[in-house]
């Protein structure tokens, strides 16, 4: 794949043709707060669409209504979004307050109600407050707009300290191509997805088998390997949206078009993913763990999961410590295919541990590498050819004072 | 089982007939500190031995050595242990030290090797200062004696703040039994063990299959249930010795004798689990975690681990924040079979979540719950009969501080 393909344009989620977006401040987070908390985000047409849901087994209201108005209808207008509540662990009323929210968004923008996406981010456990969504539908509406995005993404932003957009463009035969792309992430990362939601939109034409197989994909190789904190949410989602505008020929079937897409939106994916590991909640450093050597896929992957999600390790990272005892250690207890004299560990390159024992390089070098603000951890199994990437952070003492009480329940 | 049936007595594990120990510094930790580092613990008889071993596939090179000396001999005479250097990631030079250590301590006693079992514990991937432990047995054989155990209690210590030291004594038939224990732990606790060293004496008669299935049977009903950081480290022992020197009738097969002394290993058992939870690195907060109402018992397992060790449930505990929409998030990834609408949460008895909704709880009276020292969170699954408990902690900025440097690889 060729990185200089795709040129960075700007615009976001509403770069591609045919969408528009607006943000506006509805007091959901807090009524006397400045912070804009509901989003509308729209395609001029009906557009293909495909959705990724979290893997916890406890979903919020909004996906159930979303899953539910996706599987009725692979053509959406729509998505209205909110942060500061999560509709999570809400009953009955939860479903019916994130029905009436895609109602309202229908109504208003004269469209079906099963043709408007849902989503939700913030606190759980307490009911939407719908008499202020209901009053500020109208004004979401009337801004609209498809040249500025950043209000859209500031609005569905949580613990974020700034908001995550990202637009590319492309040649598909004689037609130029866009994706664009808007998410909010911080705590509760981890592989599987966390209270991260990201926005894909594309002006691409493409069959709707084409573009859910490519989501999934694209899914795996960016989001699901992502951890900060280990955490996994209620209301995690990514849905992609294609609307045909661009007027290429429609993608189908395992032509160049088609991969060409395809790693495409994998880009688009991995950019918005590191952007979520890179504003994870108070952390210090950007860490990619990569295992190779793996006798399979899954002993990689659970060998890059254990490393990517130990407190001790992460606190050593922290610290600019080059600890390969307590990454082995993570080896060891992974429950992956593993053999102790075997296992090479590298700080950026540098080799801290070969056959499982230390070797001579200087610890000031491997100092140095730790404490750089993004570095790789390489961990060789050397038992096979299997390989696994995952990007993760450090573990600071600002993280556990953030969340020490930022989320504390309020009763409504 | 009464509790009031065990009389809790001085003397730790050389409280029972027959057993001495004794600690000196070795300089193992820091050839400048004051610290003991080196400890002996001897039977005067050979004593029945049963042991556990850490569940990490990185085994200590001690570990594999005691492994093979009981494979051997179900009779142990001594224990040789030391602190600040783990013995770990070390290859043939470290199981050729650790079995130095059994020969160094087996001359000294006049016993064989075979008959000495080795631990250690502290930093990993750095061979074993030899010189200095050859040099300083003949000094820790000298000081051996059966009135005082805080020698032997302090030199295993590593990052705990106080030693570890609990002994009890009953009645089985006409004779008094005792039971005897010493404990290392602090971080790195977590289910099947970790950075976690215990040792345990009994002068019970007892046949060596019972000895063995009863110190399975009570690491699983203590040890295992423990998490601080869910971490497992290499190197994690549990040793129980019965030499008979208390003279009561040989406890064999399944005999009220045998569940009376079965009980009694489990209560000591599960005192030093809570000692060690208790004085984990820079918690401040002991918890219970109670599932009941599971599916299945591996149902309610997941789940009490799960939240267990949730980061972002360890930092609400720490800010004592009663929010149990985290608690759900875990509930809800534990990948245990759960529904949402049956899950109750309850902080010390009050219940915090009804059927996966807010209660009517006073929220005043949630944090008054989650600010004490120690408190209970029940999660009643209302899928079935299984239950689970398990014991942790809080997550603090002190326990980052802690851990950012403190176990630096340091080059020997």
């Amino acid at each position: 794949m060729d990185a200089t393909y795709y040129q960075e344009i700007k615009g976001g989620i509403v770069a591609p043709k045919g969408y528009r977006c607006h943000g506006v401040r509805c007091g959901i987070k807090n009524v006397e707060s400045r912070k804009l908390d509901l989003g509308l985000l729209v395609s001029d047409v009906p557009a293909a669409a495909a959705a990724t849901f979290t893997s916890n087994r406890f979903k919020a209201a909004p996906l159930r209504v979303s899953k539910a108005h996706l599987a009725s209808n692979g053509s959406i207008r729509a998505i209205i979004v909110n942060s500061g509540n999560a509709n999570a662990c809400t009953g009955p009323r939860g479903i019916a307050d994130a029905r009436r929210m895609t109602e309202l968004a229908g109504e208003a923008l004269a469209v079906k109600p099963s043709h408007v996406l849902v989503c939700s981010t913030g606190i759980i456990g307490v009911p939407m407050p719908m008499d202020r969504i209901a009053g500020r539908v109208p004004s979401v509406v009337a801004g609209l707009q498809s040249s500025k995005d950043e209000d859209f993404a500031k609005a569905i932003m949580t613990s974020d300290t700034q908001m995550k957009s990202f637009a590319i463009e492309f040649r598909l035969g004689t037609k130029k191509v866009r994706i664009g792309a808007a998410a909010k992430g911080a705590g509760m990362i981890r592989p599987n997805m966390a209270t991260m939601l990201c926005f894909v939109t594309t002006d691409a034409a493409i069959g709707k088998p084409e573009l859910r197989m490519m989501t999934q994909s694209a899914v795996e190789q960016s989001f699901n390997r992502i951890s900060i904190d280990g955490d996994t949410s209620t209301n995690d989602t990514v849905i992609v949206l294609a609307n045909g505008e661009a007027g290429n020929r429609k993608i189908q079937g395992a032509t160049p078009s088609a991969r060409k897409f395809r790693e495409a939106l994998e880009h688009v994916m991995l950019h918005m993913a590191k952007l979520l590991v890179s504003d994870g909640e108070r952390v210090t450093k950007f860490v990619e763990i990569h295992v190779r050597g793996g006798a399979s896929f899954t002993d990689a992957r659970k060998v890059a999961e254990a490393v990517a999600n130990s407190m001790l390790v992460k606190c050593s990272w922290n610290g600019s410590d080059p600890n390969w005892g307590r990454v082995m250690h993570a080896v060891g207890y992974s429950r992956a295919r593993v053999r102790e004299e075997l296992v090479d560990i590298y700080f950026d390159g540098l080799c801290a541990a070969k056959n499982g024992l230390a070797t001579a390089t200087p610890i000031e070098k491997l100092k140095a590498a730790v404490a750089k603000r993004e570095f790789t951890v390489t961990i060789d199994l050397n038992l096979g050819e299997a390989e696994h990437v995952v990007f993760t952070t450090d573990l600071s003492q600002e993280y556990v004072d953030y969340n020490r009480a930022e989320y504390a329940i309020r009763v409504s």
